[in-house]
């Protein structure tokens, strides 16, 4: 196989091996307007996965999806006094619509948090309205200074859950399985500090997850909004004593971001490597020469592997180097490769070949399909274990600032909340590194009481970040 | 089973009756910005069901998904003269973002034929390349000044196709089996007119529907762009002798539009009838009273209908009164409905009733399962069958254009092209009355040639419109 340096080695620019992999592996690329992206079939085909695993999570959870309005009155995002001040420098404003200057300009929804207050406010009216579980598969638009595709653009696609409660509640929280199950990324989870605390929210919960090159990707965070919309836009509900109380309110996302993150954790040198889960094309069936019936033998294995629900494709382009085609297919991180080649087909076997560590293995012909599947098994469990070993391996305990700072210049640095505090997190934003989350010493979320979390043992989570 | 009016009837106002089922069925609502729309859960679940169906048939067409942005520079709709003209009234502009005015300002997208110009020409460079199919899931705004929900709504959401081709080809058309198997809606397929033809197209095809008013909806369009694209973005390819060639593009879409269609198609005068293909509640078990085990029996009927592969509900609710309820899922137009009381089940029966028909039957607890899954394809063929001869009575052959202004305002008049021309079709909008579209005589599609229609059979289907 073809060994030609495709690709920047990680080792050498990171950031440059990344733009590489969605480039070559035709993830996505920019859109003409500065911050905005084209994801294109390959990348979108991840996304449709995501979106179908975490929308069944979503709905088996409770909530109904709906759909709101990508405009929103300026006046709306006043009325929540700290979630304007938040996004006013990110919003993209229409001030011209139907050849017209309008009277009131209208915002491009950056979230969607002052359009699900206002209808809650009508959809609620008794306590037997509650809980109220919503979420909605929506474009948002932030003008971003620094963009970068998948992780930072102008415009992103998500999911935003939005809840009201009768009382304070956590919020629906798939989002951990969702990250281990699928996306083999062992995400750490823990709160936000009051500086990296969403706008409006009396909490903020992250899932953080470790890039290859050691730095944090925030993946997916759940904030607790208490009652500041529920005041703002007048969510309220007659309790089973007629008596008229505000409710207490959450929201929660993900978006197109996970599809950098997946990127970023799990690539090599050779490309992407998307576990099975999310993958949309599972497993690849390569066929070398068309000889001797091996074209035939190659239709069968990819019909066969359908049938039994693995997402296959038969790639027999042979006009095409069969080097090359292994090599595109590794780019693009399909999990398993099943290559079927005469010379091979006449000893009755087939090559298997695992995308996660490279490694080959002949399989009798009537055996391949059960080895994709277990396979497949295999690349999930190895990518989730390899991701785990490089987080545990990266994180260190340390015992002062400076320490913080020289670990996170390669992974998480782990320090006593009460020995960094405030003024150490002024420190460490001069190195660009952010607190990335509170946890307790045992890697668990902690309470939070007042807006603040609480216990002996906090500990803050260090790191740069993407 | 209460018979309060609830709904306006639909002989004594038809558009009054379509804004109540709107509001009972609890489908959707206006938006805060003048146009737009709050899609809700039970609206939503619908599109759902849609978006599934369409899918599926869009990918086994060979298209695959991405996704483009929302914004679109100015100067990209400049580049194809008519498109620009046609859309220029309906845009809305973004002119200040991230706290400045744009220098220049960006259109958000009312469909997305220049930016897939653009990654087209980047993508397609050898005639290996083509064909190039490709489809989008997305929100686009046209700001309308007369907005009616899912009708005509300033953002709506839908799928845009686009295609490239080496020669001059039809549009992939999956809608037709959609519009009759899924929705059972009963379209006319023809070509548009001149005047009614897309902004940049030379020609238009076009399904469209009867409403229960005799009115015509457009349900969903397909339109050959030519080389117009080709030639304003430089869509172009290497043909196998070398020589640089313009390609052939193709668009077409369908849109949230179409649930206003199934509302106004299929509703009767106590509501939605939803066809079970694209119900996302097919099924309701009706708990009347929790006695005598009816409460278990009835939780039994619900699991044993999901594990069926029926979309089936509980509703055991029973401190809301049986009639009332009843009187809701009638109302949200469930095609079936599992009546389950402590008398009839200890007689060993429930009680079956089809939305379509009304129609209650007896049917033994042990068969309950198997008769819902024949009702349900009942259902769907009786509603397919209602609409088809109201569309078969209602549509008219006429001999002179006053006929046609006479018969269209009931339902479909047919009037041979030849008689109509430009000129009568000018003197029909003077009533608000357009040619739909174009057909052959035995109603199949003409055959288009420099942008004309050909054929001395012509007719146009000549109605009122949504």
């Amino acid at each position: 196989m073809a060994k030609a340096p495709i690709l920047t080695p990680r080792a050498e620019d990171f950031p440059r091996w990344y733009q590489d992999v969605l480039a070559k592996a035709e993830l996505a690329e920019n859109g003409p307007v500065r911050g905005t992206m084209v994801i294109k079939p390959y990348g979108y085909g991840i996304w449709e996965r995501m979106q179908a695993e975490m929308d069944a999570r979503i709905k088996d959870a409770g909530a109904e999806n709906v759909y709101l309005p990508l405009f929103i009155p300026e006046s709306y995002l006043r009325r929540e006094a700290e979630h304007v001040e938040g996004f006013s420098p990110e919003l993209a404003v229409v001030t011209v619509a139907g050849g017209k200057t309008l009277e009131e300009p209208v915002v491009v929804r950056p979230t969607s948090e002052t359009v699900f207050g206002e209808v809650m406010a009508r959809w609620v009216q008794s306590y037997r309205d509650l809980p109220l579980l919503l979420n909605q598969w929506a474009n948002v638009v932030r003008w971003e200074l620094r963009p970068r595709v998948f992780l930072r653009t102008t415009e992103f696609l998500w999911q935003e859950g939005h809840t009201a409660h009768a009382t304070r509640d956590d919020a629906v929280a798939c989002y951990l399985d969702f990250m281990h199950y699928v996306l083999a990324v062992p995400v750490q989870v823990g709160v936000k500090t009051r500086r990296e605390r969403f706008a409006g929210a009396i909490n903020t919960m992250t899932c953080e997850g470790m890039m290859g090159d050691g730095k944090a990707l925030q993946m997916a965070t759940s904030h607790e909004l208490g009652q500041n919309f529920a005041v703002a836009f007048d969510i309220d509900y007659l309790d089973d004593t007629g008596t008229r109380q505000h409710c207490w309110t959450t929201s929660w996302g993900s978006s197109t971001r996970m599809v950098g993150g997946l990127v970023m954790c799990h690539g090599d040198d050779a490309g992407l490597r998307v576990p099975p889960r999310v993958a949309h094309v599972q497993a690849v069936v390569l066929l070398v020469r068309d000889e001797d019936g091996a074209g035939a033998a190659a239709a069968a294995l990819d019909a066969d592997l359908r049938a039994v629900g693995v997402r296959s494709r038969l790639d027999a382009h042979t006009s095409t180097s069969f080097g090359r085609r292994a090599t595109d297919w590794e780019l693009k991180g399909v999990p398993v490769r099943l290559e079927v080649g005469p010379r091979d087909l006449a000893e009755g076997r087939v090559t298997l070949v695992r995308r996660d560590t490279g490694a080959k293995t002949d399989v009798p012909i009537g055996g391949a399909v059960d080895a994709v599947v277990r396979a497949l098994e295999d690349v999930q469990a190895g990518l989730l274990a390899e991701a785990t070993s490089r987080r545990d391996e990266r994180t260190v305990r340390v015992g002062s600032v400076e320490e913080a700072i020289e670990v996170a210049q390669t992974g998480f640095a782990r320090i006593p909340w009460s020995m960094l505090g405030d003024d150490g997190e002024d420190r460490l934003a001069t190195q660009a590194i952010t607190v990335r989350c509170l946890q307790r010493a045992d890697g668990s979320v902690p309470e939070v009481v007042d807006g603040s979390p609480v216990g002996e043992d906090l500990e803050a989570l260090v790191a740069r970040s993407y």
